[in-house]
């Protein structure tokens, strides 16, 4: 069985890309808010895209919301998928030992994604019970693209800010190569040194298109030491044009040809 | 409405108690695992408890692994507690500001737990959404129980250590009086440090019992400022004696007893 690291490099070679979907999708958005669109909304933009899109993120919050119809979304995501594209649970997880290995239970088995965002806050035995398995992946969340970052992510602990020490943290902690980070497009000044100490982690990169971060500098940055950047868009690409499948395809194929001609 | 601070410390005052009894059930610890056996198991729990015990806290991760059957355990006990008590679903969330608000949807609306703990880690910005209302209560990680606390929150930035920083934050947020920290047992030796900077807040103090937190310090401490102090316990009361329900109601008795000793 592959490492989770292999297996994302493999698929976003494969497919030439490192587009990472967010379907985040509020059925208020849509025409019709019932959950049987939403679902079908969610499967016309996975076949619509998944010849090009090699990784898809979803974030928990926006489905478990929907309380009893949480799970038969979330769990219905990487069953269509099957295997054609990795997943990435986009949770923000972090807990107590005991508590994070039933989140990890949660994710990786009840939901069946291929990996998970995780919080550094409560340290590494917080962190720990989710790297357990090789097979499964954990982005632990470094430095954000939001503003909040600069509360406590940038603030510097000795030399280093708070950020360097996470993601000291994570490569030390990155023995079954199944580690990556969360480091925010936005924050394109200060990759070059969370690059440094990540070594071949790979990095998931939100905050490209509405938040305002550089592309360019996001793969060109985050590719070096040979490892996979992967470029989340979810407004830019499920909110394209009218809304309509033909608008997120032509929006994913155009965020495509930008990625690839960086690449 | 009152807010959720003062509708805390009026039920506790009432209750003349500072537990919180943590519902944190794994159902193949049970000796039938059927989920409507640990349904039952549940409400006897609290049928046995809610005379004396002012809180209850459920750590989502323990359902969260059940899938399908995770919505309609984790909305029963709101629904079954009926505003007996206080409820605090233990979610450690934490997001940017768009998904914390759906967050905050799930938890206050969909599930109608009376409060959240929340990861700081991601700033301002990704806790003020669950703020929003006054009668939903916020406890934000501040010093946790676990060693791994001492990976980051430990930290000095400037003068003061991480988790300080993070009490400041919580106390310029709290202009709604509607916000706590969680503060561990096991670290009574910063307690008096972080009671300087966190007025009249709250504390959730897990760590007492397996982890070996002393209750003394932590009700004296936590309680200066005339705060709450909400002394934490799941496996010790809800695993106590042969698991039966007479000595969950014993150990429940006992832990309150104690507590009242020092208050």
């Amino acid at each position: 069985m592959l490492n989770f690291n292999r297996h994302l490099s493999n698929t976003c070679i494969q497919k030439n890309n490192r587009l990472c979907i967010g379907l985040d999708v509020d059925n208020r958005k849509l025409h019709n808010t019932s959950i049987s669109y939403m679902k079908g909304f969610i499967k016309d933009i996975i076949d619509a895209t998944i010849d090009i899109c090699p990784v898809y993120k979803v974030n928990l919050a926006f489905y478990e919301r929907l309380g009893k119809y949480s799970f038969d979304l979330l769990s219905m995501i990487p069953e269509y998928i099957d295997s054609r594209a990795i997943t990435i649970a986009d949770a923000k997880r972090g807990d107590i030992g005991n508590s994070s290995k039933y989140y990890a239970e949660a994710i990786f088995t009840t939901l069946n994604y291929d990996s998970i965002t995780v919080s550094p806050y409560m340290g590494e035995d917080s962190i720990l019970p989710f790297c357990e398995r090789e097979d499964k992946g954990v982005f632990i969340l470094c430095l954000t693209s939001n503003q909040g970052s600069s509360n406590f992510q940038n603030k510097k602990i000795d030399e280093n800010e708070l950020f360097i020490h996470v993601a000291k943290l994570a490569s030390k902690l990155s023995n079954n190569s199944n580690i990556g980070l969360v480091v925010g497009a936005t924050k394109y000044d200060k990759m070059d040194s969370i690059k440094e100490v990540s070594g071949e982690m790979p990095w998931l990169i939100p905050g490209v298109g509405f938040q305002g971060g550089s592309l360019k500098d996001s793969i060109t940055i985050g590719s070096k030491n040979n490892s996979i950047a992967l470029i989340n868009s979810s407004r830019s690409i499920i909110y394209a044009g009218d809304g309509g499948i033909k608008d997120i395809k032509l929006a994913a194929e155009n965020f495509t040809n930008e990625i690839r001609k960086i690449l």
